[in-house]
């Protein structure tokens, strides 16, 4: 029932994409309209030695940037992964700077305020103010950002790539929290005419961490003191949307229900249209990645960002297709099911086989081709993935070859081919959870993955140890009838040991974090039904705090909000910064979560 | 008599400083005078991860550029390695911006214009002007640095560190040549009132290189089409300064002698007193490094930093001692010289030997004492060094013991000691050189090197292996009276060897440079004899450019120069960017070297 309602919701807010026509234009860029640019997970310098790839997370950045120039947004917002490395390398740093200096800065006017303290929202940086606020730069269009997973703040300065840009003044990087156990959120308070904005953030924090500090109160977010209600409060977070593990993730129940749209980053598949979270009464938008760093179906999805406008307390989101992505097309076979055009025990099956899978990149190449024509902003040869199920006694065959046929017309020739066995791996884990339990309690976890992957076949192994192979692979051959602890702890362990070996980080911190909950992990299992029930508790109260149109968002043209100051043109004095110190105590501290 | 004509005139100048009162100084900061806080060599990061000299390097930075803002400069002149490593740490860069944002952005106008094109100047930027006539940016004090070979240009993208700073806006980077053949030197010109500068600069080349470059005739500088003789020529160059093997150091005499001022970067020593060469008649000055890297003599000299002032052709440079500087004492101590103490033979003659160098180290310890009594900007562990000769039959003691007694009060506890043996390794050097010649020219270079640190004694080894420490000690071990071709290679090789390591990088394009350099190495021995032929022959035309004054250098306080524009104060429009252009097609190419 709530399942269609949110279909019908976000259904009728899709159609309001289209009513944005040119004579509606006007009404949409009025004084009270915010215009923000969204985009997340850019993952600058992704791939950037490959020597057909490497540049495509800067073209599109540039791509995305100068689509916030042609917009005349008042800022732009990211939700991490700005960058691909912790530690980007000096081309990407200097492409990354050149993009935001010829961007982000000019003479346009910027007509909003900021009424937050900003000593407070950018404590962490030796220039904490916005860097449009600054008499020495000429700023056009400020960037605020989080930081991702790929670029969070490392070393014993705890810095991070994003705060070099910080200090270069082309950012503006909030959300972000020295301490390991507990958060308290002042927003960015921003105006522009009647409409004000609380924007607030969380920089990427360990899933598991920022789990425990929900479910342990430990989470604060502070909201204005004057007008509660008067706000348009934006939220931005980088976890794991999709549940991985129990903890794994952050459920969107966790978030403060006074919020209106969560922005929510990490998550590469696009999913951009908002959806409205029947509990909280919240819409999520989740932009996605502007660059596909997996060849796996999320990646293959229409990557957009979002031109969101907000008036008052309503809001409008526009998806902006990117131009500029490289094609991706992906595509499934199992051998087994094609018994009349080969089997296992033909001679020269694996010929047939090959044959057969050339046909089929040949059609997508074919697609590809069709679909570019015409467009000659996106990248010439596409990334192509066949996916084979070889279950049923076929053999894989050397890729060598394979790959040497679209050397120069696919953009991955090397791993075009994903071999995959179903069923024998299945019986793998089968195996594996066969133990009786009490032999299993005393077994560790990492014991049970080695075995897994020691009765593996070597090919399924390599398969599952490409980059973000793994966790998944394992994640379809678990039997999904035989969920019982032993395969959470599998999946547990591996989902952190892809982590691990994706962030290509130890840090002692981190280290010293990841024990703590590793050890509080069933704590937290129990604790999680604690929360709910605390969740379904307060549900009544929240219910009065409620001041979200039941209409999907939309913009009010005319609108009747009060308003205690005007809007002003920033200036270029220093005096100017000063209007920022208003926001000193301007927050309460009601809304604690649960 | 070259000489004593030198020193007389290095004094007559140097006697020039004490004439700089406060009454005399108003005189010196008339519109006319440019002011230049001239600095070299301050590899930031240098020792970072130090848990006591770890932010030397940045506290020493800031007092420079602090310097540069209460001295009111026109602008900052750096000589190279203003970073440590070629990819500096996040922690580095960052502390890096933080301070050129802090004391180079701000609304102190700029009065000085440039007149070259700036296109030209800084070609390779992705903003190829100069960061103050840039409308978003607003400079106080530009900063112009050429690279030094700590932070060059690496990769397939030919950037350096000091890139990411330049397209930060923070700092001009000129002295760039994309070719590894030739030259071609377009200074940036600079007018401010009367006075003209032309500022030449060679961001840092392997010496062999730009050695070779120069007696090929391959480095040009070009010079002003107008009015050629009223510019003050000022060239700052990163590159071997005293002589390592025959080609492995730019002569002074290379230098074009149309030059008034030559900034030497790269050499660590203090020399920064202008020195006269009187072949070229242009001055030398070598700021030397801001932070001790080294543990030898040169660096214990008292650093500076220096404020040039130039008004027309005349100049004066006044020195500026540093007050952040860690102090650094050094003694040699020669245990054979003190026979009424301890002899070889003596039963606990280590324990003596310890305490007398205990002793040693204590004297220094308070003489370090007493001369920081009252600054307290000197860091309070001070860099002690006692070099200890136990030729004749003594035996090295484990350092650790003694590390100890001093951890809490010496900057470096751990290398306090430095072990040498001379006579001995020198005979280990007489025997290879005393294979006969025949065998000697069957043998490489390497193997040479091997058998003499395979008969080199074990220990020595290890003191021999310290950073820089190779090739001097070799030097110092060399029987200076045996100078043949052997003793060259040896050294040529070493210094190769121990650049290789210091610079720690390997980059493809180098090493094939490298290689056709030592190929070459004979060519270029006899080379540097035509080219000193040529230089003779061409003294004559010389003198007749000749436009300095013989006497040395000082501030004329009236002038009758001709100037054919005056000083514009810069303004915040784009269209000020404009007027560097009429730049364009000013040089001429009439002085080739040689």
């Amino acid at each position: 029932m709530t399942a269609v309602l949110q279909l019908s919701l976000t259904f009728a807010f899709l159609c309001l994409w289209s009513c944005i026509t040119s004579s509606s234009q006007c009404k949409l860029n009025d004084e009270d309209t915010f215009k923000i640019l969204i985009a997340t997970d850019i993952h600058l310098g992704y791939l950037e030695k490959d020597a057909i790839r490497g540049n495509d997370t800067f073209v599109t950045f540039d791509e995305i940037m100068k689509q916030a120039v042609q917009n005349e947004v008042d800022f732009v917002l990211l939700g991490g992964d700005l960058f691909h490395d912790n530690k980007p390398s000096r081309k990407t740093m200097h492409c990354c700077m050149e993009v935001m200096r010829k961007y982000c800065m000019g003479d346009r006017p910027i007509i909003f305020e900021i009424l937050s303290d900003q000593a407070v929202n950018f404590s962490h940086s030796k220039f904490p103010w916005v860097n449009y606020l600054d008499s020495n730069l000429n700023i056009s269009i400020p960037v605020f950002s989080v930081h991702g997973n790929h670029d969070d703040p490392t070393g014993a300065d705890g810095l991070c790539a994003i705060d070099l840009l910080s200090c270069a003044g082309l950012i503006n990087h909030f959300g972000r929290s020295r301490s390991v156990e507990k958060l308290e959120i002042s927003p960015v308070l921003l105006q522009k005419g009647n409409t004000r904005i609380a924007l607030y953030g969380i920089g990427s924090i360990p899933d598991e961490r920022l789990y425990r500090m929900f479910i342990n109160n430990q989470v604060t977010m502070l909201r204005p003191r004057e007008d509660e209600d008067g706000w348009f409060n934006l939220f931005v977070i980088h976890q794991n949307r999709s549940k991985h593990g129990a903890t794994n993730y952050i459920p969107e129940q966790f978030l403060d229900d006074f919020l209106d749209l969560v922005v929510w980053g990490h998550e590469h598949e696009c999913k951009i249209a908002p959806v409205r979270n029947e509990q909280q009464l919240f819409y999520v938008t989740q932009p996605g990645s502007s660059v596909i760093t997996s060849l796996s179906p999320g990646e293959a999805v229409k990557k957009h960002i979002g031109l969101l406008r907000v008036k008052g307390k309503k809001m409008n989101l526009q998806k902006i297709p990117l131009q500029t992505i490289r094609q991706f097309f992906i595509q499934d076979v199992t051998l087994s099911e094609h018994p009349d055009l080969f089997s296992p025990e033909q001679p020269n099956v694996m010929l047939k086989v090959m044959d057969f899978c050339q046909e089929k990149v040949e059609e997508m190449l074919e697609e590809a081709e069709r679909q570019r024509l015409g467009n000659s902003l996106t990248p010439e040869k596409p990334l192509i993935r066949l996916r084979v199920d070889y279950s049923g006694g076929f053999e894989v065959f050397n890729t060598m070859r394979f790959s040497q046929k679209f050397v120069d017309r696919v953009a991955n020739p090397k791993d075009i081919l994903h071999f995959i066995r179903h069923r024998e791996a299945k019986d793998n884990i089968k195996a594996i959870l066969s133990h009786p339990t009490s032999e299993v309690l005393q077994l560790r976890v990492e014991d049970l993955v080695k075995e897994y992957f020691q009765k593996a076949e070597k090919n399924v192994q390599l398969s599952l140890l490409t980059e973000q192979g793994m966790g998944k692979a394992v994640q379809e051959f678990v039997d999904k009838e035989e969920k019982d602890a032993i395969e959470e702890l599998i999946k547990y362990q591996l989902e952190k040991t892809q982590r691990y070996l994706r962030e290509r980080r130890v840090e002692a911190t981190e280290e010293k974090i990841d024990e703590e909950v590793k050890g509080g992990a069933f704590k937290e299992d129990l604790a999680i039904i604690r929360a709910k029930a605390h969740r379904d508790r307060s549900d009544s109260v929240r219910d009065d705090d409620l001041n979200l149109s039941d209409e999907p968002a939309d913009i009010a043209v005319e609108s009747d909000e009060a308003s205690t100051s005007a809007p002003t043109i920033r200036g270029r004095g220093r005096g100017s910064r000063g209007t920022s110190r208003r926001g000193r105590g301007i927050y309460i501290n009601i809304h604690k979560h649960i």
